[in-house]
């Protein structure tokens, strides 16, 4: 059969059929999905993987748990979930079980609100593409009484987790080759999400730095420079905001939301506005404004011609439900046209988890006062906020004690970025094993502290400087501990390499 | 700021920066994207919506009731939950519930081995990103049994249903271009995830027609024919097989499946089996052979050469958790260093749904004799089952009882595929309107009957053949009048255009 193949394509040299000859390899695969990186589950997550199993199977190490804080995984980190949320979930998968008498009345009424809008009252039919409808709409209420700007059902796509709606607007917006391929606009450092993206879908990165003197600030003119740069090479198209930041964890000002707003209107680009911390914000005076509120405030020409996508996520806020994949992004000024053709490409992977739709639903419309679960909702997402800005403040307050380690404030979002200083002789070290001098860094300690956290070099930096990304998440004494630990072994090792 | 823009970018004359342009058209727009088609989910069941729509706001029309017998989406279709696993996923969501005394202590035993692998023992956590560990292992105990061959967790990766699996290992196969660019052997008919996640990803798809004379038998002549033909213009590589088909509803013999290996060994083609309805066989004398069963029964050289990814889902078999999204992808013989990017792919989207995978633990691992649950586990399994096998036989005997409808036997999945001759002047009349003929009459069916079926030319079939594909979900009494309902409406069609 192979001999016949061979004969009549016509003798194409490079495509025998040779039995046996091995299909997919490192050569033969897809070269753009072989370039993707991603360091938040890269090679020292790897490690750290490997280094729990071999504790576990009782190998001597010199700790005695392994500390991933290298992901914003809250309840991982012992964050307890919200009640409310849960019950509702749980009525919504065993319907049941409504009549267990500890289950409050405003769950149960959730619960069947959101079954009311499911195939045969089923979590478990498909729901239509964008979403449940009633969920869309309670996002859409949510989102209006954010902004105080009105905000429609139609605009909503649920999603995911907001990854996989931010590579859905992606994937429509890449386009072109050469000179007229898109570009992208991402901050620097960045969530490596986009870089990864960008790299899989063969779009042009273009890279703006946040000023990490002034706070992680985003500066226009840095903006202005990125552009310009790009124009020579690609059609930039694009701008991504990551506010509040990851890694980076400052809070944008509305005046330099308007600014990026003009920017982008200016130069015609799409703003993809990443606010999956919202509702983390801890700083005095921070206050998280969303892009679509100050647009739309911003009135003409702005408001009526930018083209905006904003996301949000159950993964974080004080919810932190990262493992049952929930979000949505709102479209504004988007083309209807092109809006039907987002509404077809999210159809062909059929729907988003319904689960993840209705803990959306309770996020987007938590228990109101004078509800049966109201005082106990509230309580607990205050003590999660407010745990997270004593930890927000804390970490900032042990990082900069430490000679050498240089931390911004955290104002939002689950990081601490901090600014390491690293010896020469450390730099070299690291060059001699092929390693970036910040994996290098955490990479020792791993080893030998066992605390995983995520090289600066993971999510791009200034050259020349060093950082890593932890989270906040830990338990308060125990972050207290990881961060003493951390920066006495940080000491250890600049003595080490001086 | 865009004039200095324009000057610095050297007069790239294509790309002004115009304030206020939009930045995403249709004719901006990624081109890939825009030619992407998913029938399920298209015009057709858009217009079921809106129909649905109009009789909630009280608009007459000749029938009460939208039926969409457009997807496999059983629960929509009345099929009830199974118990046993929602119990374990509404724990797993809320273990306070373990104290409800109507709760089996099997399901909480479950419960508690889940949510032991899970970051902080929650749902909530991200699992690793080929999924928890536990249910890894428990896939592989599954396979084993199944197919009396060894499994390793190691080559389990869990995914948010098999859509999400499928298009993973497409993207890493996809490379080149030209007349290196990868060729996709796909079944014709096919469901319609292949033909969009190919066009998507620009690869190359190659058609070969299944044998509707013969049950849609896959015939390897027809393979080979596609394959020859498909080496004039691109790299042949990858063969896709769906069995128990979809939308045909065969189910394949072994010699057919040995046949298909010889003929990717022969022809260096990675395998990709859609086994998705492994538990949905119901013609007496049909049995389910997964590839990797015959594959490894084969022996040298086949069994140590061909590779093969095999892929299963909760969304379908007797539990029909569609709306959760889970299931896995088994690879074999696959180069471990393009497994590692194989890894390194999902874990950008971070993990799948968690409790998806939690309730794939539950299909993979159910109650054994002896266990709590065990009888009524058994007994609603088996009820569905047999439910759906009445329902196969009573869709062929209704159909081909009517002059112009030719039905296949539907030995497994969910489906039926019948073909239907459509008069002359009504294939002209459809042209007339620029519809597929079988779009045509789909659409008139649904507007004068309320049910909602896929026209063929979703799927594709061959020129000058029209047919259509309805699930056989619905209740049985239901069913049978919805059948009889399509059938008279089909007969009335032709007379109205002969």
């Amino acid at each position: 059969m192979a001999v016949v193949a061979r004969l009549v394509s016509g003798g194409l040299g490079d495509s025998p059929a040779v039995p046996g000859t091995p299909v997919l390899t490192l050569e033969t695969m897809n070269p753009a999905v072989r370039r993707v990186e991603y360091a938040v589950r890269g090679p020292i997550v790897a490690r750290a993987l490997q280094l729990e199993k071999e504790l576990k199977e009782g190998v001597t190490k010199p700790f005695s748990e392994v500390i991933k804080a290298n992901i914003g995984d809250a309840h991982a980190m012992g964050q307890t979930p919200i009640t409310f949320l849960r019950q509702v979930a749980a009525l919504c998968l065993c319907p049941e079980l409504m009549a267990d008498s500890s289950i409050p009345s405003d769950a149960r009424d959730r619960a069947r609100r959101v079954l009311g809008s499911c195939g045969g009252q089923s979590i478990g039919s498909y729901s239509a593409s964008p979403g449940l409808e009633v969920v869309r709409e309670d996002v859409a209420r949510y989102i209006e009484r954010r902004d105080g700007i009105p905000a429609r059902a139609q605009d909503i796509f649920l999603s995911t987790g907001a990854s996989d709606a931010i590579v859905s607007v992606l994937k429509l917006l890449v386009s072109g080759s050469g000179r007229s391929r898109t570009g992208v606009l991402i901050p620097i450092p960045q969530y490596p999400l986009y870089s990864a993206a960008l790299t899989e879908l063969d779009a042009h990165q273009l890279s703006y730095f946040l000023n990490e003197e002034q706070g992680w600030a985003l500066d226009v003119a840095e903006l202005q420079r990125a552009v310009t740069e790009g124009r020579k090479h690609c059609r930039p198209r694009v701008l991504c905001i990551i506010n509040p930041g990851n890694p980076t964890g400052q809070v944008q000002s509305r005046e330099c939301i308007e600014d990026v707003i003009k920017f982008a209107y200016e130069e015609n680009l799409f703003l993809m506005a990443d606010e999956v911390y919202q509702d983390n914000v801890y700083a005095e005076g921070s206050e998280f404004h969303a892009f679509k509120k100050v647009l739309m405030q911003m009135g003409p020409p702005y408001s009526e011609s930018v083209e905006l996508a904003s996301f949000h996520s159950i993964s974080k806020g004080y919810m932190g439900e990262c493992g049952l994949r929930g979000g949505y992004m709102e479209v504004v000024n988007m083309n209807p046209a092109v809006k039907d053709q987002l509404a077809k490409l999210v159809s062909v992977r059929l729907c988003p988890p319904v689960l993840g739709q209705a803990v959306l639903d309770v996020v987007v419309d938590p228990p109101q006062p004078g509800d049966p679960s109201y005082e106990r909702f509230q309580a607990e997402k205050t003590a999660v906020l407010s745990a997270l800005a004593k930890k927000a403040q804390l970490t900032q307050e042990i990082f900069n004690k430490t000679p050498g380690i240089h931390c911004n404030p955290v104002q939002g979002a689950m990081y601490s970025f901090p600014r390491i200083d690293l010896p020469p002789r450390a730099v070299a070290a690291a060059q001699e094993q092929g390693q970036a001098p910040d994996m290098f860094f955490c990479m020792r300690l791993l080893e030998e502290t066992g605390i995983c956290v995520v090289p600066g070099s993971g999510f791009g930096q200034r050259e020349g400087t060093y950082h890593f990304r932890m989270t906040i998440l830990p338990p308060t004494e125990k972050l207290q501990i990881l961060l003493e630990k951390l920066s006495s072994f940080y000491t250890k090792f600049v003595r080490e390499f001086s």
